[in-house]
């Protein structure tokens, strides 16, 4: 069976307009509907329900955004009303920074029908899947974080293929059906990512370990030899610093939201890293060369298994 | 004056065969030599001083990469006998990590004629100048270091772009006759890198900001999360890790040389960088949010006005 949804997207900045990009890059052209829905059907892994993403609703503050998206065919609908698009979606996907997701999810709740799978794109989710928890029976909530993104920002920066080849995690709620679930992986799918279900708290510990961390580690290493009255430091910087500080380019109120929203996970793996890096410092001190050479050769051989 | 000379380059890795590519493919046909070297002459800014890197003699250890480097007409000459190939040559240029060239120095100086420019690719300064004050008189040594590189080694690794566009330290001693200076100026024109003079301690203070702070950082980091049990952080890892740990898959004997000839200077780096991560790690702590969005904002600033 092929459902075709309408889906509303409430954000269009590099999350929510690449994925808006990405779901008509997918979606086949209107005289194919049928035909590609029953040929998917033929091929797909779960032939009894295919979902098409039939009509995407872009929602923004800001006109300009709305008209760049329905200029550049990313969206079938533009409007700043909330409650409007969020009436008319089978699917709505928040896609703003974690504290604006909190903040407007009990208006997303009170708008939606009963029924509307209701998923977030937001990077931390104990917080996200907490207050999903607590929208109005009727609304199916599924928390999402696809692993991706750029240091850059808003829809000029969104592109089709942000989200091929990626993970996708999923963090379905003890309430969330069975049939949101399969939603929610069917839009993973569709724009090319893999579906990882996965607790909030086991993705917000990992997450912390893998890009909140290495974001606190980009902005003290900026913060600490840029604010230096070493000028030669700055001009011989090179692509080893590039590489090593291009998180702390990131969007500020996405990451202070990601900050104040993952603080326990945050806190304990810049715990765990102040200890490895001062063993080495006191190594290094020390002069103690075997040990020196022990940690880096360890970090080498991490370093160099990791499929990236 | 076009002075036709021999260069030596002793180690055939990364940074060596890099080296020997790129000035062979400087060189212009020798049918068109002369020619080349009046136009050099018509445009350069040092008509009376030009150097053309006439011939290249390899020296390693490795058959193999000898006969590789000859294979891919890197070098006109290959040896594994350090003395012969240095007493032969105008210009010696150690490419090998840092320690095996503090080593190998006397040995140079032996060899050397009088006259001859004994320069080197070493990624830390103080303490190799300090080494080639030493060499005997008539020696005319030349620290140097391009700030380049990449996670590979070997002359597998070496490409003739690897210094194009890239800025050339060069740290003359207070022996160090101007033309000498010269010499090293010419050799980083002719494979595309920026010249730029600077003292010793300038140097390894300035390298130990933003090259080997962000290494240990790297070191830590994956040491930190890639053996902690958390195999969902490891299979969650994306490009943000990918880049802020890069360095650690950096050569680890080559590091570790780097480490412990530049540790007074990492030292003091890694005591500000922990001074900045605690004061970040403080304010999260104590969720002071507007402290918090002005240490990101700092950061983003500084990191975006790198023109890197």
């Amino acid at each position: 069976m092929t459902r075709q949804v309408t889906i509303c997207i409430v954000g269009l900045g590099l999350m929510g307009g690449s994925l808006a990009l990405a779901l008509r890059q997918a979606r086949p052209a209107l005289s194919d509907a049928h035909d590609a829905g029953a040929a998917a059907g033929a091929h797909g892994a779960e032939p009894e329900h295919q979902t098409m993403f039939h009509r995407i609703i872009g929602v923004s503050r800001s006109a300009a955004t709305l008209e760049a998206a329905l200029a550049a065919g990313a969206i079938d609908e533009g409007t700043p009303r909330l409650a409007d698009a969020v009436a008319g979606a089978d699917i709505v996907v928040l896609a703003m920074p974690v504290r604006t997701i909190l903040r407007m999810l009990p208006e997303v709740g009170a708008c939606a029908r009963p029924g509307t799978v209701v998923l977030d794109l937001g990077s931390s989710k104990t917080e996200i899947c907490a207050a999903m928890a607590e929208l109005p029976a009727g609304i199916h909530p599924v928390g999402g974080h696809p692993m991706c993104g750029k240091e850059t920002s808003g829809f000029g920066a969104a592109e089709a293929s942000l989200y091929r080849g990626r993970l996708f995690v999923l963090c379905p709620l003890p309430r969330t059906p069975a049939s949101a679930l399969r939603d929610a992986t069917a839009l993973a799918g569709a724009i090319g990512a893999t579906p990882v279900v996965l607790d909030p708290a086991t993705h917000d510990d990992a997450v912390a370990a893998i890009s909140h961390l290495p974001y606190a580690l980009a902005v003290a290493l900026v913060n600490t030899v840029m604010a230096s009255h070493n000028g030669v430091a700055r001009s011989l910087a090179s692509s080893g610093f590039r590489d090593t500080s291009r998180l702390a380019s990131g969007d500020v109120e996405m990451m202070l939201d990601i900050l104040m929203t993952n603080r326990t996970a945050i806190l304990a793996w810049i715990d765990a890293f102040s200890g490895s890096l001062g063993d080495l410092r006191a190594a290094l001190a020390r002069g103690s060369e075997a040990e020196i050479r022990a940690t880096l050769a360890a970090a080498k051989q991490r370093r160099d298994a990791l499929r990236l």
